[in-house]
């Protein structure tokens, strides 16, 4: 069986999730406690991070962003990525705006401060980062309420993995309750479309000890 | 004419450079001051960030993860990230960790700091980020030379992006004399090998007002 090391609320294992689910692919998840450095995970990823995808044949494909690379290539039935140039080069330009830019200005300064800080041996959140973090989300769901109320996906026409990339930032975001869906009505909109797919559901299924998400986290009409 | 956005001593621009010109594409380079928002840039890419690629036909590529994986596509007469599955999967892992890790933890403590910070409007280089970058490039050269010492290149037996994505990030840290290439002398080999390539000369005759580089760094016999 296929194996996919994860955290449940790390939203690159939780684009993977997506994309291998729209594929139906199936897998087993693998909780993977990285801050533990545990010797046979290191040995397949040395970067030491989650996503990592074992396949059958024993080949394993670390990072995301190779990791949803190889999906598209390996399993072309369904095509995430678009199919011309400028529709690719569009999905890539939002997969890198949401993992990288929304990643750094947002999820690093309110999910990693919040949840993952203390797992690595640091200490409390730090209150600029909180800060900075709240600060950039509104800009944030400005830009992507603009591109729902512009286009029936967030790249153009079709759903592809730039979709995927941002609902599993939001998620997790909402998981800890800071997305205020009621400020942004298109953006809602467009994430009730996505939560309704019967890929995201295993994700509102992940509970982390300790942490209770809000009521509406799992709700389909909320 | 194409023309690639840029900075010169962005590593990110300097991997699509190493690119092109491997698959002798002509380009025109144009120094982006990106810290001065200008207005008709931030139109064609909204993250504000080089390297951006604009084709002929008007076609704007942002993101050097976009921009690599469009021209790979675009131009598949020299293939620069492996043939089969498994090669293209370590290929992206490495230049996942080169343009993730490495940047993080080094590149943005050292280059940043030094070079760009105050360019927007920031104070002083930090002096733990500039400790916290001495250290980590020791791992790093560590990682490098043993990949160096046990592959052709450093993503096997093909010379790669990743071997481009590498070479961009060092280069950039050699011309501020950060590199100790004495102590590592199979990172050394690999470098000289990449560095004597037609494709590196023009990184090599980058000049920042301001800055000189060390002697050697355009030395190829250094």
């Amino acid at each position: 069986m296929r194996i996919l090391y994860h955290l449940p609320l790390c939203p690159f294992s939780r684009k993977i999730r997506l994309i291998m689910a729209e594929k139906r692919l199936s897998f087993e998840l693998m909780t993977e406690a990285v801050w533990k450095k545990r010797d046979e995970f290191l040995s397949m990823n040395p970067a030491g991070t989650v996503p990592v995808l074992v396949e059958e044949t024993g080949l394993a494909i670390c990072d995301s962003y190779a990791i949803s690379e190889y999906l598209e290539e390996a399993y072309p039935d369904t095509l995430l990525m678009g199919r011309t140039l400028a529709e690719r080069v569009e999905v890539r330009r939002l997969v890198a705006w949401f993992d990288d830019k929304f990643n750094r200005e947002i999820t690093r300064n309110l999910l990693f401060e919040k949840m993952f800080k203390r797992l690595f041996g640091n200490s409390n959140p730090n209150a600029q980062a909180l800060r900075e973090g709240y600060q950039n989300i509104k800009f944030h769901l400005d830009y992507i309420a603009y591109l729902a109320e512009n286009r029936v996906w967030l790249a153009g026409n079709n759903l592809s993995i730039a979709d995927f990339a941002a609902a599993a930032h939001l998620s997790s975001l909402d998981y800890i309750g800071d997305i205020n869906w009621d400020k942004y009505p298109m953006v809602k909109d467009w994430y009730v479309r996505i939560k309704s797919r019967p890929s995201f559901r295993a994700l509102l299924n992940d509970r982390v000890s300790g942490v209770v998400p809000p009521k509406y986290y799992a709700d389909l009409d909320f």
